[in-house]
């Protein structure tokens, strides 16, 4: 594939996937996102995200996303010269990036060594549950357990005593994703320092843990305990030291944000909910003492919220310049006007489905955008292009890769 | 400062940060753990993490991980004068992040076009609410605020019927982190293309909103609506495709959280509960069947876990080979065995506190791992040394800038 024009900062780059599931690929994704050439390794059966989340005909649109702008090379690990074949891809890749179990890939003859051997300044990349070594290296790695170790589900819940309901998951697979984006961080500053005029050309390995991803999200939570004893508590819908800022129940069902944690805003929150008097009051005199007695504050709050419908409500905040919105669904979220002019939300053609509704490209490159070039291929899509144009194999070579079922 | 050893693969990597609060620190600090040199313009009053959450005699002990690595230069950017010394400094850096509202750099004097005029291939990342353009652009950016537009508030909830109270927060301030990471990633991306043989020398904008950053990790939501109708739910503890899969009450309040969602293990875990029986019954005999059925399932695992504490029920499931966790607090992150083997939780001193828990490096590189080469600094504890070291700048002309109120 000769490249021609540039797509992102990434143009030039090239990964290989050895991955499945969600991290690995997440990492490819934000990778390709931004101009890099994916070739990701995919099994017969293909990734089993292709059957996750809702389907159209045996098809999921998750992969539509999760798939996009990667070449799908079909190959068979377990078959005898499959581990050649991936050694000769890897040996014209910048980076691999892989999540199996800890030692599989070694066990697959495809150990960081016989890939050095293959391409010495490689950046190997490994995503797991707990990391490549250590007492927990060989646990089996599910995203929720490792956000659970993290912290992470502790602190996502209401406030201790609130209610008997167990705390809740993030609602995405924010510990995969989390893996995700630091390995690819990770790959980009190791070719940064290989590639550089001054740098020193080495290939770095990159070892992420899903559970550490989320654990370095929880910021001063851990001295505070060490230092103080203190152990962080959820606070449900609110932050624990500003208010108020909390999601408020509408009439109709809906939830709608407000955080007016200023002396600004509150005086302007009070009048709008015809309370004017309220930042007089000791009670809530400052934001000290509004976080003190925030439970009748929120009260006060909710009781006009509860008044009127989330429209009228959110009209009513954004005349009065408090910040504030409706809590959005898949809905709101697609139809937002600011998602729409900056491209974060854009029909993207899929082969399967037609028009598509994709998320666009993070973080956004005014003067040299990424591309969602294509939406997810099909298995094994690029099989014949990539061996063909990347290893110079011949048509009769390929099929006889094919016959002998390693690819 | 000669850099005679790596601390780790952004080793020689300068970057500027005019920053506040969570999103660009957090990309600084990400960027400075792998060993860039982090230069931190802050004002005479200090940024104001240096007050967040539990203090010991008014410093807060976040600011030890939020700013460890960095070197802070006092400015104030309102005195005349300020943005001549802040373009000096970032001429001589490789890139430049900043989370003020969208504009008001450039009324300071230190638009895109000016920091360009000092270096042409500067790369520069702007984090905001809601990106530097569009009609949502001037709007206030509140971490809560662009979570919920983001899409993950309406999925961070019970199933929908299950309780009154309203979606919670994440519990830490996800938005700001993930926007401060992907600007992290961009930031090193257009350096590789900037600094590489192949590359293109130029300079890139990077344009990250926080909204956006949320939104990139809603995997098929966005397909799915508009291609089915479908709106994402959130299912509170559980995982709407695989079952069992929650976090269930022990005997003396804390939550464990089992996987068990394939046949295998489901087996196991019937027998474990005393029900042996399950995996044979038809509402339970498959994955399908028992995510129609889950809760009458997890009412069986529930109650068997309601019968004992979590030590007990913990090293039941572990003997049985059963992904599980109980719900880590900060007392259990602080003494995970494997955080603490891996230097994912570690000692670091620090000139306030004496010794203090940080969180580690994500990634890790084994083979040049980062460092915390420092806690959070005093505020302008590095003026001097940067504007003499960097700039050149003789002990009288410090003096002078201080007398006038820049420095």
């Amino acid at each position: 594939m000769t490249e021609t024009a540039s797509h992102g900062p990434l143009t030039g780059l090239r990964v290989l996937e050895i991955g499945h599931f969600v991290a690995a690929p997440f990492c490819t994704r934000v990778l390709g996102d931004l101009g890099a050439d994916i070739i990701k390794i995919e099994p017969p059966a293909g990734d089993p995200v292709r059957q996750w989340g809702a389907q159209i005909d045996g098809n999921s649109l998750w992969w539509s996303i999760h798939g996009r702008n990667k070449r799908s090379v079909t190959v068979n690990l377990k078959a005898p010269g499959a581990s050649d074949l991936v050694l000769a891809l890897a040996a014209r890749c910048d980076a691999v990036v892989e999540n199996f179990r800890p030692g599989q890939l070694e066990r697959l003859g495809l150990g960081d060594a016989i890939m050095r051997s293959a391409r010495p300044d490689l950046v190997i990349a490994h995503i797991s549950g707990y990391g490549q070594d250590g007492p927990y290296r060989d646990r089996a790695a599910f995203g929720v357990i490792g956000e659970a170790i993290g912290g992470l589900r502790y602190l996502t819940d209401h406030e201790p005593g609130t209610t008997d309901l167990p705390p809740v998951r993030v609602g995405v697979s924010i510990g995969d994703s989390l893996a995700g984006l630091y390995a690819a961080f990770g790959i980009v500053s190791a070719v940064w320092q290989r590639d550089r005029a001054a740098g020193d050309g080495k290939g770095r390995t990159m070892d992420v843990a899903l559970s550490e991803a989320v654990l370095s999200m929880t910021e001063g939570m851990l001295p505070e305990y060490a230092a103080l004893g203190k152990v962080r508590q959820p606070t449900g819908s609110r932050i624990p030291t500003a208010a108020p800022s909390s999601a408020y129940p509408c009439s109709d069902g809906k939830w709608i944000l407000i955080a007016a944690n200023s002396e600004p805003l509150f005086a302007r929150l009070s009048r709008l909910i015809g309370r004017p008097e309220l930042p007089q009051e000791q009670r809530f005199a400052n934001n000290r003492m509004r976080v003190a007695n925030v439970v009748e504050l929120d009260e006060l709050i909710g009781s006009w919220t509860r008044s009127l419908p989330v429209d009228q409500i959110e009209r009513k905040l954004n005349d009065a310049d408090i910040p504030s919105t409706r809590v959005y669904s898949a809905a709101e979220c697609a139809a937002d006007p600011q998602f729409r002019h900056r491209g974060m939300v854009r029909e993207v053609d899929d082969r399967l489905f037609g028009k598509v509704l994709h998320l666009g490209i993070v973080p956004h490159v005014p003067d040299d955008p990424g591309k969602i070039r294509w939406a997810g291929p099909a298995v094994g899509e690029h099989t014949d292009e990539v061996l063909s144009d990347i290893l110079g194999m011949q048509p009769a070579e390929i099929a006889a890769m094919r016959r002998e079922g390693v690819i």
